[in-house]
């Protein structure tokens, strides 16, 4: 017996499949595309095949995600919130107890504070302004020439952070172009990036009460870089789970587990 | 006798030079380029020669803007806010008496409150967020592939003004990238990116108490479109002066014959 999850974000599509026992048998990530109903179906059946899995051995499949009520598989939905709740304790390195989560996406961030036994005490979540999710990074290495995995690689080698004094993308755009005409180490200026957002990231944690513990998920959680920020923002550790991006489908199947 | 104003902005500089009876004789708009100073000095030197106007004759030279401090041919500087208020009574079309003037730069916007005798009783700026600025209409008229200079005249030819959802610059692009791609008007489009925008401006501006009486000038009253949207907006007239883009450098202008 099987159980997925699908987290059908506005940029990609993430899927998790697990066994009845809670281990993980296949993931998949794609572009969320103009029909993110038919790209779940696709990845479902793709992951099933691959496993010599047959359809009908899935017994629940739960969506969640900003698309996530056009999901004509899933037989329920689930907040973003929820699924990264419940994918906390599950994503955990090292069964460290996770009282934070904090997702760092494309188009939002949210922020996820946690009691001993998993259960939401309070959370936070930005949609609004750019300048606070992963489409700050993206627009800046847009105007670096970089690709965005290159980002956090590129600030470890970097010894003196710039600052970024303007807290709009659209204003740190210019701010960044006109680093890049004073030849300004590249670096330097992403190391600045960073901790730029972190600070962000670390004021609306601060606000929403996070506890120690803490769980960096979303593409944000690929960014070495931006781990190192945050750490050094809240003067909190930061540990990143070995699939950050998934957090929230691996929380949406396991709600499947239990739900009825 | 002979007075210059120079509104050295972080895109433009704008230089006007008046004769000692308030009549503007020569105005100029440049951009500001790597050397506001450098630029100003050309701007002054080729408006005194076009009219024939020896450089002693120019009695008082005083800079406003963002980079007024570096103007070195100014005698003296004065705030942005205190030029703007200044200029708004020469400004004001048909001696309308001003009590308000919005004005939509590039970089920032600003409102400033004045009473029935010119003097500033409140003002507010934003200069951080680049959605209640010009660089709202700049970065999505580059979406649509429009210049700035067609905005106004394309909105006023709009019945039915879509609706622009995000209020962040980045995620607003984003929805009009959707909306071209869904075939809606390009002129609905821009009428809802100009109702967009006014929505904004006039929440500061109700914030700073703003009074009818209203003044438009910067970038902003170049657009007839924006004129119109705030007017809806706020529910007051909008007056359009002829320059709007040197109400600035007017008000310094004027200040520099009263000053000494
Ligand atoms: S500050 Fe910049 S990034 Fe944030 S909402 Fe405004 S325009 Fe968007």
């Amino acid at each position: 017996t099987y159980f997925a999850g699908i987290d059908a974000g506005s940029t990609y599509v993430k899927a998790a499949l697990m066994d009845e026992n809670q281990a993980l048998v296949a993931f998949d990530q794609r572009p969320t595309g103009i029909d993110a109903d038919g790209t779940s179906q696709k990845m479902i059946a793709a992951m099933a095949e691959a496993n010599g899995i047959p359809a009908d051995h899935i017994q629940n499949i739960i969506a969640t995600g900003y698309s996530r009520r056009i999901i004509s598989m899933a037989r329920d939905t689930v907040t973003e919130i929820k699924a990264h709740a419940r994918g906390a304790a599950w994503s955990a390195p090292n069964s460290i107890g996770i009282r934070t989560v904090i997702d760092i996406g494309g188009q939002d961030s949210k922020v996820i504070v946690l009691d001993g036994d998993n259960e939401i005490l309070n959370f936070a979540m930005n949609d609004k302004c750019a300048a606070g999710t992963g489409r700050f990074l993206e627009s800046l290495a847009r105007v670096l020439e970089l690709d965005i995995s290159e980002l956090g690689p590129l600030s470890l080698q970097s010894n003196m952070p710039l600052s970024i004094n303007s807290t709009c993308v659209v204003f740190a755009e210019s701010e960044v172009v006109s680093l890049v005409a004073r030849k300004k180490k590249r670096e330097d200026i992403v190391a600045g990036i960073h901790h730029s957002l972190a600070k962000r990231i670390a004021a609306m944690a601060r606000k929403a009460g996070a506890q120690p513990g803490i769980l960096l998920t979303g593409g944000g959680g690929r960014n070495a870089g931006i781990a190192s920020a945050l750490d050094e923002a809240l003067l909190m550790d930061i540990h990143v789970p070995e699939y950050p991006q998934l957090n929230g489908a691996l929380g949406a199947a396991l709600i499947g587990m239990t739900e009825d």
